[in-house]
């Protein structure tokens, strides 16, 4: 296991070796996807795998699921990572992005068209691992969460460099980019995990986790450190994608709110300067706030369903997991 | 119906009203899913569907259903067809094209971005589509073939420039990126269409009218006239992308087996050039008997499925048209 994996080391302690099992087996299976599918994807994508991360999305198809499940677990687990690898390359050829978790991207190694089509191809191993199971109900979550990922990204662009963007219309895009995909996996592991009846219920509790995720996110790249997050300061900003701590800013500072992204903020060095400006007025603890509401959320909405209580402990930790991030 | 689906007006006349009417409802249904997925979808992919095309492949859908079948097969239609819209997205992007069929791609209109994006979102509606279904022998199929296309591309990709390309690996590529989703949508008729039974041999049918298309298209691209084909002769050769025209020319010209298209065919006149030189070694005709000898395979296949004589005579008007086109 690599580092970003051993943040959650509780979760795994919580959910003991059943659950480590499991994630080993999801390894195995990704790999399995990526060597039997062509010379050309093993090449691309294996570096994709192997950079790892921390398979949260399937560590929240186990935690939602009953022990084993119905055999059927894996497969889902596998195919939530695999449509988030799908929307990792592809990002890394929009943003032109050389390296992800110090490795060379796809877009890097293969150029622009491998890895859209590298993209596209790990977009459709994630439905075939989800079809072989012959569950419609979970090829349409699954449908919907990808539909959602895609719809995030073509609203992140329409709103791009629009510094008056609404907190709700932030709010929408977390929404659909990110905890789409957070709710299908934890409705797949209900689905397949022996507890069907509760894949509405734990769905919501995937929703709020992956809302909080993306707000500490965007509050991460405008605090750093870099050195954490992998990525500059700013990055968003040089992106034009603005985030609540921004929005949040511009009601502050008055020179924030007139700001015009296309034209002053066109280099590493502006983005860091505007990332100090937005935390010298204060609202990072407020948008880390904002994010922690997410989690309390999730949190009660946890205390409502029928859940051992090692189970919703484990949960818990996830939750409080995501906005703990290099706190 | 615009001018390329009037070159399906035999097989329109000979599949009567019912499919014209079947075509009409995946019509409906493909403003439908464009028009409920967000404004942005609505924005970008409205050019693509408008820009129409044969529908060839819910033809082939319909084709090999028997009658209306089970009530599924305009979702299966649309399904193969919002995959292939996916599938020319992102090759418009790739390419950087500007027009198709004579309106501006999602990429002129929209960027990368978005198109990027756009792409994602019909690759995702097409699994939509069929998830609702509930058949996850029909996914699969979708899947197999979604997965496919995406080879084909990195296959294409892998040997970009590659003068020494095989005939064998030529015909692979063919395979994967073309008649992969013939055979799909045969296969699909088949399921939905009460005749599961044939789904097999229904889908070997399709192949090998994919594999004919696919090297018409090739052979297209050398001869022109661009007038007819929409794009500019030897639009390949600027991609580096080595088809079979000039895989059996380079046997009967000494230049052409040197030919370095990275460095002797950058423009469109460098392009033409080739393709006369090409044409002027007398392989078009060869590289068009190599089609018809799939056309032939489709016909042979079809001759054995116990089809009513109606459909194998439109299956069999299909598989002419498709080396027929600008004879």
């Amino acid at each position: 296991m690599n580092t970003p994996q051993a943040q959650l080391g509780d979760v795994l302690a919580a959910g003991g070796e059943e659950l480590t099992g499991l994630l080993a087996r999801t390894e195995e299976r990704l790999a399995e996807v990526v060597a039997g599918h062509g010379d050309a994807l093993g090449r691309h994508a294996a570096g994709t795998l192997a950079a790892g991360g921390k398979r949260l999305r399937p560590v929240l198809v186990f935690l939602c699921a009953d022990g084993e499940g119905d055999g059927r677990l894996v497969a889902a687990a596998a195919s939530v990572e695999l449509l988030h690898m799908a929307t990792l390359v592809h990002d890394d050829v929009l943003d032109g992005a050389a390296l992800r978790r110090g490795r060379p991207t796809v877009f890097a190694s293969g150029g622009r068209l491998a890895a859209t089509a590298t993209g596209d191809l790990l977009f459709s191993r994630a439905f075939a691992e989800l079809a072989a199971t012959g569950s419609g109900d979970a090829v349409r979550a699954l449908s919907r969460a990808s539909s959602s990922l895609a719809r995030g990204e073509l609203v992140q662009r329409a709103d791009a460099f629009d510094i008056q963007v609404t907190p709700e219309r932030y709010l929408e895009r977390c929404r659909l980019k990110t905890a789409s995909l957070f709710e299908a996996s934890c409705r797949l592991g209900a689905l397949f995990g022996g507890r069907p009846e509760l894949a509405d219920p734990l769905g919501r509790v995937g929703e709020q986790i992956g809302l909080a995720f993306q707000m500490l996110d965007d509050v991460l790249d405008v605090s750093g450190p870099s050195e954490r997050t992998g990525k500059p300061r700013g990055a968003d900003l040089l992106d034009g994608t603005v985030t609540l701590p921004l929005i949040l800013a511009r009601e502050r500072d008055a020179v924030l709110a007139s700001l015009d992204l296309r034209r002053e903020v066109r280099d590493a060095r502006a983005a860091a300067a505007v990332c100090d400006r937005v935390a010298a007025t204060g609202v990072l603890d407020d948008a880390r706030r904002e994010a922690l509401t997410h989690v309390a959320g999730a949190k009660a909405a946890l205390a409502e369903v029928a859940l051992p209580d090692d189970r919703r402990r484990a949960l818990d930790l996830v939750a409080d997991g995501v906005v703990g991030r290099y706190a």
